[in-house]
C-alpha cells in the first residue's frame, strides 16, 4: 500500500515537493494538504501535479491527526504553531519528515525523544543545505568515525552576496540584486546576521559532533560590515571572504563555534562555492577531510531532500539514533585575525595601533595599506597571529576610543589550511 | 547484545577497523578473525586492538557460519574465493559489510537478491572512495531525485600520478614515485587502466542510475599514454587531465559510459582534486550538481566507511532497496575532444589531418602547436567540436597510417561546463 502524505505548506517547497512526487515511481500518495488559503493555493501553477482525489484544508489539525496520513511532511518552518502540531503528529503516531531548521535547532531534542518514544521517525535531511545530502552522508557514512570539527557555507544569500563582492561590488549594491532576484527577503537580517546559518550548525552538531547546542549561544557575526576594500586586502593575502559556520570539540569536549565573515585561503575547498551554493566541510579522526557541496536551497533541491526521506520510509528503513550531550558553546576561538580600520590619517597611527595590541599580548603578524586612499578617510589592515578572540575584542574596545578612528574595527577570523580542531 | 563481527582479513584496512572499533562507544565486538597467516598477523601492529578473546583462524568457513557472529566483513577483495563466503554468509543469515568493489560490480546482483531473500543486509558503503559518503548521499539523500549522470574521480592513484604530471612531470617517472609512496601496485595496470575505476563506476551507476551494467563493457582508456606536453596544452586550453568515470542515461535510457584521461575545465568542481582524493559529482534532474570528495583509500578512510555500515547495522535500521535494469553499455560518447599528434615535421601535415577528419565529418575547433619542439619529433593538438568517440576512433585508424605520423594520435574526451546529460 501506498505510504500516504499528509503536507503542511504548499508555497514553494511543498509544491516543488508534489512536482517531484509526481515524476517519481515511489509508492506515495499525497491524501491531504493544509493551507492557509486554499483556494489560491488550488490555483498554483504546480497544484496540477497533485491527484484530485487529494483533501485541501485551512485546519492543520485536520491533516496532523488524520487517519489516512502516515507521514506529516512539514515545509512552513518556524517554531510556533508548527511545532505543536508536530507533536501532535508524532502522538498520533505519524512519522514527520520535516524541512524546518529553526525547529530541530530549538526543539529538536524533544521532538527527537517524542519520535523515539512513539516508535516513528522524524526526518530532516532538508533542514540543512537543502539538496546536499549532508545529514545523510554524515548519519549513514560518517557514523563510524570521530568527527572533531564541521565548517560549513550553509546559507546561500550570503554565499551569493559575497562572492559577487568579490568582483569589486559593495555590500548595499549586492543585496539589492540578491532582494530583485529573489535571493534576500526584504529584512535580510536573519540571513545577513547570521541567524539562519547558527541554527543549520546547531543541527550538524547534533548529529556530527553529537553536542547539543544552544543556537542563541553560538556568536553570529554580520556580514553588512564586509566592503569591498576587505575583498581587496583579502586578495592581497590570498585569500576571500565567505560567512562561515564552524563548530569544533575543543580538546576538553567543549565545543567552540562561530558564525560570521571569515578569510578563507583560495586553495581551501571552502572558498570554491559561488552563487547561492553551500558546502560542508567534516573533519575527522580517521577519515580526514569530506567536502559536500550543491544547491542549499530552492523548491526543487530542497523538495529532493524531503522526497529522499520519505522515499526512505517506503523502504521500511528504521533510523540510526544517536546519543548527543547537552554542552556549552565557547565562542572564543584562537585564531588568526584580520583587523580592518577606516582612520583618519596622521603620524602616530600605526605607533598607537601596535600599542594597544601590544598591552592586550597580541602579536602583529603583518601590516598592509594600499596607495590611492584620502587620508582623511584612509583603510588600512592588520593581521595578528593566533589569539583569542577575547583578547580582541578587548583590544577593539581600546582602540575604538582612539581620536582617529572613524568607525569600529572589522574584526574578522582567519582560517588557515593548518588549522587544527584544537588548539 | 553487542553486534558480533567476524572480520575476513587483518590487512591494511582489516587492521585499521579494529583501531576504529577499539576507539568507538559502538556495541560491537569482533568474535572471529581471518586471515591466512595468522601468526604473523598476532604480531601486527594493531592486533593490540583485537580482544584477547577473538578468535583467530585461518579457515575462512569458520567465520562465515560460525554461531557468534551476527554480520561478516570482508576486507580482502577479488572475487573468487570470496563470492563463495559471502554467499555462505548470507545464506546463514548473517549481514554482509563488504569493501569489494570487483565483486558488487560483477556479482552484485546476485549477492543483493540473495540478502533479500535471505532477510539480511549487504552493505558495501566502503567500495566506492572509501571515506567519502557517495553511496549513502545518493541512497539516503538523493533517492528522490532522478539522477542523470555521475562523473567521478574514482581512483587515487590515476589522481596522484596526473596532478602530480600538472608540474611538468613525465608519467614513468610519477609512476615511480608513486610505487615507492605505496600509491600504486608494482603491476599498476588495474589502476592506471582504468579496469579498478570502471568497477566502482558500475557499482555507482547502479543507485544512481538504476542501471545493472556489465563492467566489461564499459570502455576503459588507460593514463599511460599522457605526457608532460599533454598538461601544457591542457593549461593553454584552461583545463587539466584527470582520470574520469562517467556514466549518464542517454534520452532513450541507455546508458553511455566511459572511464579514461580527460581533460577538465579549471572552473569545474572536478578539476579540483588534487593527490590521491576522490570526487564524485551526480547531476541531479531536480537537484542540480551535487559534489561530494574526500580520501578515497587508506587503512583509516576505508575503515570508517565499513565501521559506519556496521554502525548502521546496530541501530537496527534497515535498508533501502532500489530496482535496476539491466541496461547496455554504449560507449561512444558525443563530445569535443583533443587529439595529439606526434610527427616528423614536412609541409602538408596539417592538410593531410584536416582532410582526414573533414572525410569523417569531423570539425576542427582549434589547432595549437608550442615552440621549441624539434621537427623531428613535433608535437601538436587539435581539437574538435562535439563528434561521437566512433566516428574520431575511424579517423584516427587513418591517421595513424600516415607517413609523418610517429605514433598512434592520442584522443582525450574533453568535458565542457555546459555538459548536458543527453544529447
Amino acid at each position: 500500500m501506498a505510504l500516504r502524505v499528509g503536507l503542511l505548506g504548499f508555497g514553494t517547497v511543498g509544491s516543488s515537493f508534489a512536482e517531484v512526487l509526481a515524476t517519481s515511481e515511489a509508492e506515495v500518495r499525497i491524501t491531504r494538504i493544509f493551507n492557509r488559503d486554499v483556494e489560491r493555493k488550488k490555483s498554483h501553477a504546480k497544484a496540477k501535479f497533485v491527484p484530485a482525489e487529494t483533501i485541501w484544508t485551512s485546519d492543520a489539525t485536520e491533516v496532523v491527526t488524520a487517519d489516512d496520513v502516515d507521514v506529516v511532511v512539514e515545509v512552513i518552518g518556524g517554531l510556533d504553531p508548527i511545532e505543536g502540531w508536530l507533536q501532535a503528529a508524532l502522538q498520533a503516531g505519524k512519522h514527520v519528515v520535516t524541512a524546518n531548521k529553526q525547529l530541530i535547532a530549538y526543539r529538536g531534542s524533544e521532538l527527537i525523544a517524542l519520535a523515539a518514544e512513539k516508535g516513528v521517525q522524524l526526518r530532516y535531511n532538508a533542514a540543512v543545505a537543502g539538496g546536499v545530502p549532508v545529514i545523510p552522508g554524515i548519519v549513514s557514512g560518517l557514523s563510524g568515525d570521530r568527527i572533531t570539527r564541521i565548517s560549513g557555507i550553509l546559507n546561500g544569500t550570503c554565499n551569493f552576496i559575497l562572492s559577487a563582492m568579490e568582483s569589486g561590488a559593495e555590500y548595499a549594491d549586492v543585496l539589492k540584486k540578491a532582494q530583485s532576484l529573489g535571493y534576500a527577503e526584504a529584512n535580510p537580517s536573519a540571513d545577513v546576521d547570521g541567524f539562519d546559518a547558527r541554527a543549520k550548525l546547531c543541527v550538524l552538531a547534533r548529529l556530527a559532533l553529537r553536542a547539543e547546542l544552544n543556537p542563541d549561544e553560538v556568536p553570529a557575526q554580520t556580514i553588512s560590515s564586509v566592503s569591498a576594500i576587505d575583498f581587496a586586502y583579502a586578495k592581497e593575502l590570498g585569500c576571500t571572504v565567505r560567512q562561515i559556520s564552524r563548530a569544533e570539540r575543543d580538546g576538553d569536549g567543549a565545543v567552540r563555534a562561530r558564525v560570521g565573515p571569515m578569510l578563507v585561503p583560495k586553495e581551501m575547498p571552502i572558498a570554491w562555492s559561488h552563487d547561492t551554493q553551500n558546502m560542508v566541510v567534516t573533519s575527522g579522526l580517521f577519515g580526514g577531510d569530506v567536502v559536500f557541496s550543491g544547491h542549499g536551497a530552492g523548491g526543487h533541491p530542497t523538495a529532493v531532500a524531503v522526497m529522499s526521506d520519505v522515499f526512505t520510509l517506503t523502504s521500511g528503513s528504521g533510523q540510526v539514533r544517536f546519543v548527543a550531550a547537552k554542552i556549552e558553546v565557547n565562542g572564543d576561538v584562537r585564531a588568526p585575525h584580520y583587523l580592518r580600520f577606516i582612520v583618519k590619517d596622521k603620524p602616530g597611527i600605526v605607533a598607537s595601533i601596535a600599542g594597544v595590541l601590544a598591552e592586550h599580548d597580541i602579536n602583529i603578524d603583518a601590516l598592509l595599506q594600499h596607495r590611492g586612499h584620502s587620508p582623511e578617510n584612509l583603510p588600512f589592515v592588520v593581521t595578528t597571529e593566533p589569539c583569542l578572540r577575547s583578547q580582541l575584542e578587548s583590544a577593539v574596545a581600546a582602540m575604538t576610543r582612539l581620536d582617529f578612528m572613524l568607525e569600529p574595527p572589522l574584526v574578522m577570523q582567519m582560517l588557515t589550511s593548518d588549522d587544527h580542531p584544537t588548539d
